[in-house]
């Protein structure tokens, strides 16, 4: 599993935003606290069971700071970490690995605690056909991290931004008037290559976007059973997604009902993060080798 | 309670890339199922009990798309709100409401959970000394924010960066050869605007940091009575902080060793987003008031 | 007819581009030739007849450089205007409009140009089924306003981008080892938001498309029967695009075909700068007042 | 020849902000129907003959994306390639070639489009002394690269842009109330390393422009008598501009009245881009090598 | 006296830069020290005896802060000012006053100092016709500031910067193997519009300068009768400057050899700051006026 | 000695900020005079005896136009140099040299003249307790620069900025009601890593600041006799600081009088450039070596 592949630029320039947050004009501890000279090892390790996701990023905070330090990975992206394992490692100068720590364990444990909640609720509906969707419900500037992670903890994503998905909602039917008027609006203007989804609140709007040719319905806040229903009206001609109020405890019924897929917003605006801590060891230069 | 004073432009840039992130080349759903010209009112409502924080970017997103939209404030940043409380109005174009909308709450929805949960520590220690801190484990680029929502929360900051305090942890201790080494070349170099507080594991260390003459010491992971004995032998001459593992349930007794301060990551690294929704009202332009 | 509803950042920052490539650290003729109290009108007048595109941002560079500047449309987007015609007029500070002229008719003519040429493909195709589209051969950095000037000489956008749209090229293909093997891997990968359209170049890869659920075909270079036959066998069924030196000559037995959509390069990459001219006439500050 | 000494991250920025149009969050395609492995080569023909420019950002764009690929220039700039003919060649990684492909194309058709038509401009006046120019009207953000390709096609560059050349044009007289008293101003203020160019409209005008010491004059829309007998007056004291509807028919009559300098605003705004194509081989990687 | 007409964005980032370089995250002693709502004046006084320049953007970096403060200036650019003067005033909320107050005056001190110097060198030529011009040696940044100075003082500009003059140096003499080659090549090569400046050592180079047709000279570290005999060869047909080790002391007689130009370094790279200071009036908002 | 450990990206943005600001879309001259394949070596020579500061950044600049350079440092930071001494050679192409040559020398002449004038100070008081500080009077946009040369010539720093440091100053006081009750107001807000230092004009002011708990004091513009008293009050209990008025001529009394630190302006604000030139010698390709 990788990053996507996106810009290198729009990575390095989340880095640099971060670095620059934290390290303004300079590290005061470290640049007194060190002669700078000084060379070790670090090891990055989970303080309780994970799944790791955002690795690369989180050796590429410290290349940014400092191009010649040693960086080994000791797990892969979609894995699970047990408590006490080892990550990776990093060494070389003492210095830019103490000055670029916080703001690459902030970045990994962020998505680490995404990877791991998606993973609990996507190991909650195994079995089921229905798949686990991340949110626009994201960390501003963070987003393409916060996907990522979902899918390492494999989820799926759904539309990345307002740019390149269709997703009609209550307050956009509401200005229209109405969920086929807004349908029908939508697919006379949007380009070909987008599917037109529309949220509907009760079944009555389900039967409005069935007949305006809806691509995909997200069925919102719904009770089970009329969930149900919904499925049976759709009868597989479009994908029907489930939405609002997916908690753990309640996840597995909604997959039950048939729905395609799930979106929880709770994946990337209400994770913990997930603990892991980076330990130094001095090495003296000479010495200095990767274990 | 007001944004701190900082450069608008600071803030500005903040809401630009949030944005940008979000809107990219377009709105297409908003852009396709409104004429343009549909007016209303929107609110936002607290959905559970929260505490109020960042109400002032969120209303500055919405302004940033479109300057001539009217944002009303209903409750100030501190506040508690109820559950069903409104907590601002916004009247005027509803495309650029729409297209915003999710921006704009998922800032304030982060800020307001930030808050919420540093007000859950604050009041478990009412009635001692101790004072609630944050940290820098905050989300890359969002650290002003969350920062701010401690303080709306009732907590007090840790310094902002590694620019702006010295604190001696354990990874320099290590690479400079001991705590009282650490503190003595760091006094020798940095501005005297600057206090130096120095991390300690133990009753040794802590004797070491005040033979050096540390301006605050910090007690990782210690156990409660042996925080209570370092406050004890620290005797008020300095601030004595304590950090790692303060949850809920054990930070009141933290709180009664006679601690000064205590920080905890949670509060901005684990905090769950506030649930409030943005409800959209349409009504004709030639009708369209404030209530 | 408007500029999408993008973030005005994104216009702005497109114009400051622009002024800051011609302007610099200074306009030294203006400065050195007018004392900078001049006043005056200017009229933007089409010198041949063409279709009028890019108005509101002709008159946002002259208020990038002077926001007390008066600007007046004659035209609106999407009009035709015969030689003569006067576009738009400003008035106010001569030195500024002096130094704005050349960037704001740069992309005046630009997107003006667009705007004629597609008019004239649309024009060609009147009374079939086929909408005119464009295509990502635009000039980098100015898609957005090539894009709308599409808009505004009546075609329609095809994705903007890499990232809103999925259209499986013959390079795809060959890499994925087959038209077929390549919609199935985008299938299950991409959100369900996006539909799948493919490159095909002959029946056979259409028969192949079909099979393998694509959402729609574009046909790549085809002669009119080939064309014609690939029409009858979809049915209806998926929207069917041509590309693929599509020329004035050609558009209408290819549209009479029956083909949905199809997509012309030419229009953004080839279109020549419509003929506008700026004349400024100087007015003395007292008795300056729009015509 | 060689792009301008210019500093490189200008043109780093102008790749950057090209492709970040284009890919924006990521090309969903690739991404979705290549599994990343693949390599091969990719060879960019002209589909027609050209005159070839912009090679060097051509395979920056490729080496922006991945480092890694391996590129190969088969033409210079500056040269004319037949139909058919291989302009380069990248190796690599299939899937950052796809995904550059159309940046990069969009920059190279555009400049061998310019290129292309300098040389026609250029011929055509073969055994004249005179010079093709270009002017300042090209296409906002890109006139580096288009000035570039005008001197690849064996033109000559005018100004660079406001800054570096004085240029009085009839809006600067109109303001200042003559030429004469034009010239005179600008003399008194501007750098002592900068001529003054200044536009005139008869023989009187130039008489006036003569008196006043304008170092070079720019003969407006004359017809072709006029702008002999403006020759004949000047009598190669100073450099001589033609400018205005110099089209393909005319430009070697107008070059034969005696003028120095012939100025061609169709260069840069409404060249045709060249048809270039890329083609996209499957190698495996153990065979992958650079024919 | 005006700042020069250039794009406000340039002026306006060179402000923002400044005020992130001593604001960053925010100003800690007036955030706490105030309460926020506090109102009064400030004075900007000259301590000592100076030329005004950079008022307008002394009020700018107040306004960035604030746009609701008054601004008003006592004195204009190009003015003396004696000691003990008042220069400008700024009234409204104390708090962004005081956090805005070091960087205004950082400014101001630059650039009156620069005027002052400047004005120094020109009143110890008056009487001859040289001008005492400025050259590059300005602060990284800050060159279009440095060179507005100049003018306050006094003085005229040189070439702004490497694209809009040429000045062949000695060492680019000795890279093109002699004066006068390099003026040839040059003359070949850059636009029709600047003019051709090339330093010379002695009269042998100057000879060869005036055979190849150079536009101007610049007499580089020559004794004063040497300089007086080339001004004699040149015999008024090309500007002749003097440049190198032109002190205050030395600066009339190389001015009455009859040079037309004098470039010196040192008004913009040691230049004083002048000594300005700023005091505040606390006044309660009811009675807060301009006096 | 080293420039301070930041963000390389700071550097590198500083440096491409000045080189944009001095190349622009090219250096004209280098690029008619030379052919482009010269090659030879640089020196920079001290024309007078300074102190070495900035050797790092000068051959940054040269690798930011031409990472192949070859850069050789003769000097270190912190050193003396005498007239004629070399600091740095340079050797590569000729033709990034001539063109990085001014910004390169721009900024090592400012620093070291401002590593020299610090000497001068620190000489001055040798054998005496006290400090030499800088202050925030810096050249805008460069003071993470000026700063680290106030240490390259043996001063120390003050705070970076206003948001590393608390100094309350006079105007502070005046809007807050008093010395005594600024300090309290600030002491109950600021993080508890940040001192908090408060500036006093007279004895009274000096004793309200004690009793409040002021953790360091600034004599602003004492007289001699009175900051003596005032080193006796205070009676080491904290730092005591003078500032205002410090002359070479006058600064050791200054010292003598007790005080820990000394704060002067001029030392960033009013350095002369010190005088360093960079002469080329062309030597061919294939002879080219470091000597």
């Amino acid at each position: 599993m990788q990053l996507p592949r996106i810009l290198p630029e729009v990575l390095g320039d989340l880095i640099r935003t971060a670095l620059a947050e934290d390290i303004g004009p300079g590290d005061v501890t470290t640049g007194a606290a060190l002669r700078g000279n000084e060379t070790g090892h670090a090891f990055a390790t989970a303080k309780e069971e994970l799944v790791v996701a955002g690795t690369a990023i989180f050796g590429e905070v410290f290349h940014a700071l400092d191009p010649a330090l040693t960086f080994i990975l000791r797990k892969q992206d979609g894995e699970k970490a047990a408590e006490g394992e080892i990550l990776a490692e990093i060494s070389g100068a003492l210095a830019p690995i103490l000055t670029a720590e916080r703001v690459a364990l902030n970045l990994l444990q962020r998505m680490c605690g995404i990877a791991a909640l998606t993973r609990r609720y996507v190991d909650r509906i195994a079995g089921t056909q229905a798949k686990i969707l991340d949110t626009r419900k994201t960390a501003p500037g963070l987003r393409i991290l916060d996907k990522y992670a979902v899918r390492a903890g494999g989820g799926s994503n759904h539309r990345f931004a307002l740019y390149d998905g269709v997703l009609i909602k209550d307050n956009h039917t509401a200005a229209a008037g109405g969920v086929g008027e807004a349908v029908r609006r939508v697919r006379a203007r949007v380009p070909h290559t987008l599917k037109i989804e529309v949220e509907v609140r009760n079944l009555s709007e389900l039967e409005e976007a069935l007949v305006a040719g809806a691509d995909a319905v997200l069925l919102d806040n719904m009770g089970i059973p009329e969930m149900a229903e919904a499925v049976k009206r759709v009868a597989g001609r479009i994908p029907v997604e489930a939405s609002g109020n997916i908690t753990l405890e309640r996840v597995r019924e909604v997959a039950e009902t048939g729905v395609d897929l799930i979106s929880v917003g709770a994946l990337t605006h209400s994770a913990a993060a997930a603990d892991i801590s980076l330990n130094v060891v001095r090495v003296e230069r000479g010495t200095l080798q990767i274990p």
